[in-house]
């Protein structure tokens, strides 16, 4: 590989149609159904030290969001998972946020409206580290505004087959930076607490560590957030969360592979603890991180994929 | 303008970041949150002979769906509508289907994840003409399914503002293609009949003309639908319709910009008349275009922008 001053896949490297190109030239035709009816599905999964964390756990989700779609790519998924390692190892990043889509192409018979005759394309990407909530605002604990607008409901797209229709996320995210909030979660018609753009949410109370069952992403932060807890002796669990309990709790924290364990220190109008992270987020934060550096779940990037 | 048989543009014309491209070569980022949050609007308005149907009622429901995601590119109202003719005539199409849209865009600021601090973009391009149902299909009338997916409740997402998060739209789809359906209608969660992937729908019940008030665009095929029946003497409205009378009607047809006014003739089990289109459909059809011949809301291409 260059030096990183003069590599052109600094900034970013991406797999498309059979061949890696610098991030700035990745791109999707204006037809693509994966566009225009936002007919696609994606993972990412990040890289930490030189290491997928949980990389076994993102193909999995993501296999199972393409069956649920019916998506199906000309890539196995040794071929996606190769993909994955080269475009980190031609961006020469440590840390990475590395992404996996897969869209539902055009027809391939002019004038076919069906499903069935389009070519479903994978794409991956690799990039330097995103942090959904910048690092400043995560050490003073991110201020949470609950959103108006209800989640769409489980029943008209499965939330857990992840994907980028984010109008009511979208929507929370203007009600929050209006009112001079960093993000938001959105609750369901029914008052239950969902998810917010990008995370799923934590409560503690009472020394429980409470997430959401309903109107959210089977996430692996998420599980990974319930793996440490049970380590510690923690407990916790996946469950019914009223927007009273979230607004009740004693703290609050995100879960989210871009930017991992995030607590919250402001929901709504009320300060919880003394305005900074509580004791058992900043705990599992620390605990979270720790563990990336001893390897846990982690998977060596293939650097050597650069040079191939 | 060249020859047809040597136009690069044949196949399609696109405006974007300040240029005219074939189609092939019109691209979005990765990256851009009008795909990976598929945050933007769009219209689609119809060439017809040579002219645009309702060019300013195209231009006034985007410019309101820009203004209701706070969508502002830098294009103003003049420069979009410049290059919408600019890529039919590109094209040299007598009859095309035009597309205008407005992304979000990505952060200027890096590390942001403002909306605000996105620089939106403009998009326009031309295609032949589609049709949302073929025209043999049409002739025999659509076969239509009732889905089972309820539409995204109007409180999740606006469904006036025109966009691409077709997530339910697609699963009406697969079960529609799944029994041998030609396409899909949805109902809302409290079982009030809607839109479908594409288009708004009618009934005919009792020599009445009656479209969905809730849960679906503001369709200005709809609108000139309504407007030829008040030229006619039929009685028309738009109020609330539920499965039970979309069952039990005497005719059915479908309004889309990308296809016109499509009768149906069979809803689920169900044969309407002698399996064929309706007598009030298929006058509302014939009508519709042949006001078109007659010039009816028509702006003329200006064709000489291709050589300008």
């Amino acid at each position: 590989m260059n030096d990183a001053t003069e590599n052109r896949f600094a900034a970013g490297a991406a797999y498309q149609r059979g061949k890696y190109v610098p991030i700035a030239e990745a791109t999707v035709s204006v037809l693509d159904w994966g566009f225009t009816r936002s007919d696609v599905t994606y993972d990412v999964v990040h890289v930490r030290h030189g290491g997928f964390f949980r990389l076994e756990d993102h193909l999995d989700r993501f296999t199972t969001s393409m069956a649920k779609r019916r998506l199906a790519p000309a890539e196995d998924r040794a071929a996606m998972e190769e993909a994955l390692h080269r475009c980190v190892a031609l961006t020469g990043l440590q840390d990475a946020y590395v992404a996996m889509l897969c869209l539902r192409g055009r027809p391939r018979v002019g004038g076919s409206r069906k499903l069935s005759d389009c070519d479903n394309h994978f794409i991956a990407y690799a990039l330097p580290w995103i942090d959904v909530l910048t690092p400043d605002v995560q050490e003073r604990g991110g201020h949470l505004l609950i959103a108006k607008v209800p989640r769409v409901p489980d029943a008209s797209f499965d939330p857990t087959v992840k994907n980028y229709m984010w109008g009511d996320l979208t929507t929370s995210l203007m009600e929050a930076q209006d009112a001079g909030f960093d993000t938001a979660v959105l609750c369901d018609a029914q008052g239950f607490v969902t998810e917010g753009p990008g995370f799923n949410i934590f409560i503690v109370k009472d020394g429980r560590v409470l997430t959401p069952d309903r109107g959210s992403l089977g996430g692996i932060t998420k599980k990974s957030v319930l793996d440490l807890c049970a380590m510690e002796g923690i407990d916790g669990a996946v469950t019914a969360i009223t927007r009273a309990e979230l607004e009740d709790a004693d703290e609050v924290f995100l879960a989210t592979t871009a930017g991992g364990v995030m607590p919250i220190s402001r929901v709504d109008k009320r300060i919880l603890g003394n305005d900074r992270p509580g004791p058992i987020s900043a705990k599992i934060k620390d605990i979270y991180w720790r563990k990336h550096k001893e390897g846990w779940h982690a998977t060596p990037v293939r650097y050597e994929l650069a040079t191939a």
